[in-house]
């Protein structure tokens, strides 16, 4: 099934039942206002909602509307935890083959970087819609996109080896991780890990089970074409399965090596990424890292106010299977100067 | 007004008002039944909770019964956000220190660690209670306290300065962020900061309002002993106001110079640590330090399976503020070896 949240200008939304086809959609209500209600007793609500699914894909909801994705927050609009890998090694590699190329240094990839997921804790107290505007102080920050698949998990307990975290997967999503490039240096020297530098993240209209998405999901990897459309220009075609170094099992039971991990929890796949650049870029560093590569340095700027980005995944049928996520750049206030 | 979560099997537990000498307690029902929904909505729900304080205070609540820290969850059992500063910069040269004196590297601090907050992002769906077992699969991993203060925030907007962030700042309570210190090395290497270091984190049975700490809150720092006790030793006895280089509402507003930080935001202030050695150590890595300093080498061993902890912060009237953190280590089942 496709499950989205509506706003209603509260905190959580509301829950709605969305069509296989996106054409319409029906409030959750009598069964679960929130998703987070739903992930926390799964096995009790999730069949009353497979049920409405159903009968709205057969045309019988007696209260169906029109969907838009406009009127969707995240699908969880807060959660208790925002992980994100960067499980496509190929990003790693080509990020640091361009930083060492620029300083004549080996580029080569440590072995562990191969055996051991890198993954970051960002922020999930203030998820944003697809539709709603990626909102930054100065465009010196260097806004990037960064388009990823991402999971929302059962509880999954400590210890868990990948292959029962796999089991602990209840929805699947699409990602838009955003990125400010320029103060990441800083932080990175600084060793605590990405902080300023991760903005709110914006998701897909929908969460889709993995029953619905068939066998485009196997191997804990979605098999699908990641498309980015950067103002209006197709930006990127990547496929999101196969080099996927490390599957969302792996992911998972990465933080399960010292911890529990909750029903709710949101689990990023980083930026999707191909070794063969024709397949182009899902986020605006690659394509820098390649300029850097070829000609010494980059030439593609970040984005700037006003700018536009599109990410979306098409099902076999040629469909979008999560919606889209459309965002617009825009400035904020200044901060304050402390 | 003083507020815990008690224990029911649920995932958010019950909210119960505590008297100020933390003797005797109130279930909130008919107010709120969650922490979050107050942090939600405090200007209408606070009040409430108030009037059942004085009740309480007075002696007249008609269903109190007395109150035991052991039933407690944390006060926010599950949160949506978990960022934790290392606010006593003597905690980070201290480290440094050691960590340089031992490669005799200069161990002096960037000038930027003074004026730029170092802050992690860490996993919130999870917090522990403060009578609740440290849960650890190894004692090679490192096991060592954080004995530390923690704010609960409301809503705080993109752009908030550090005053405005303080007016922010709903409750206080005290936290032992639990580190695995061997586990450190490698995740720094890593550049995504700490992730499998840091296991779930818990918190004081209450977490208190500003007004009722009166004087000992003031500038954003909470100006009272904190003690640690190790395996019944009192090892610690740090004053967690003055030394505190950023207070509470500049690392609120580190976060907010990118995103919103949304109301139940937890924040921490890292290691309470004093620059005289007498006061002893809120975490095992600074003893170490000490020792590595003025020994070259680290003698005292972090905490085994049994170890226990105790932290706590008492008034000037002699009175436990927030309750005591009292933990022990113990064993979890091996992890898998994936």
């Amino acid at each position: 099934m496709k499950l989205a949240t509506y706003k209603d200008a509260s905190r959580d939304g509301q829950l709605v039942v969305v069509s296989r086809d996106l054409s319409t959609a029906h409030y959750a209500t009598g069964i679960a206002s929130k998703l987070q209600q739903v992930l926390d007793d799964w096995n009790f609500m999730s069949p009353q909602l497979q049920d409405l699914y159903e009968t709205l894909n057969n045309g019988k909801a007696r209260h169906a509307f029109p969907f838009a994705a406009a009127q969707c927050m995240a699908p969880l609009p807060r959660a208790y935890q925002w992980a994100d890998g960067s499980a496509f090694i190929n990003h790693v590699e080509l990020l640091r083959r361009a930083r060492n190329s620029a300083i004549s240094e080996n580029s080569e990839l440590p072995f562990t970087f191969y055996t051991d997921p890198l993954m970051y804790q960002g922020g999930s107290d203030d998820f944003i819609g697809p539709c709603d505007d990626v909102v930054v102080a100065s465009e010196a920050f260097g806004i990037d996109f960064e388009a990823e698949v991402a999971v929302i998990t059962a509880d999954v307990p400590m210890g868990a080896s990948p292959n029962q975290a796999l089991e602990g997967i209840r929805l699947v999503m699409l990602a838009n991780d955003v990125s400010l490039r320029h103060l990441i240096p800083d932080e990175m020297v600084k060793g605590f890990g990405f902080f300023q530098s991760k903005p709110a993240t914006a998701f897909s209209p929908v969460a889709v089970t993995l029953d619905e998405l068939g066998d485009v999901w196997k191997g804990g990897r979605l098999h699908l074409t990641l498309q980015s459309t950067w103002n209006g220009r197709k930006v990127g075609m990547c496929d999101a399965g196969d080099e996927m170094t490390f599957h969302f099992g792996q992911l998972i039971a990465h933080i399960c090596k010292t911890r529990n991990v909750r029903a709710g929890s949101v689990i990023g796949s980083g930026t999707v990424s191909n070794k063969d650049w024709r397949h182009g870029y899902s986020c605006i560093a690659e394509k820098r890292a390649i300029e850097t590569i070829e000609d010494g340095q980059p030439k593609t700027e970040f984005m700037k106010f006003g700018d536009t980005i599109r990410i979306e995944a098409k099902g076999k049928d040629g469909q979008s299977v999560f919606g889209a996520i459309e965002q617009k750049v825009v400035s904020s206030a200044p901060p304050n100067d402390a």
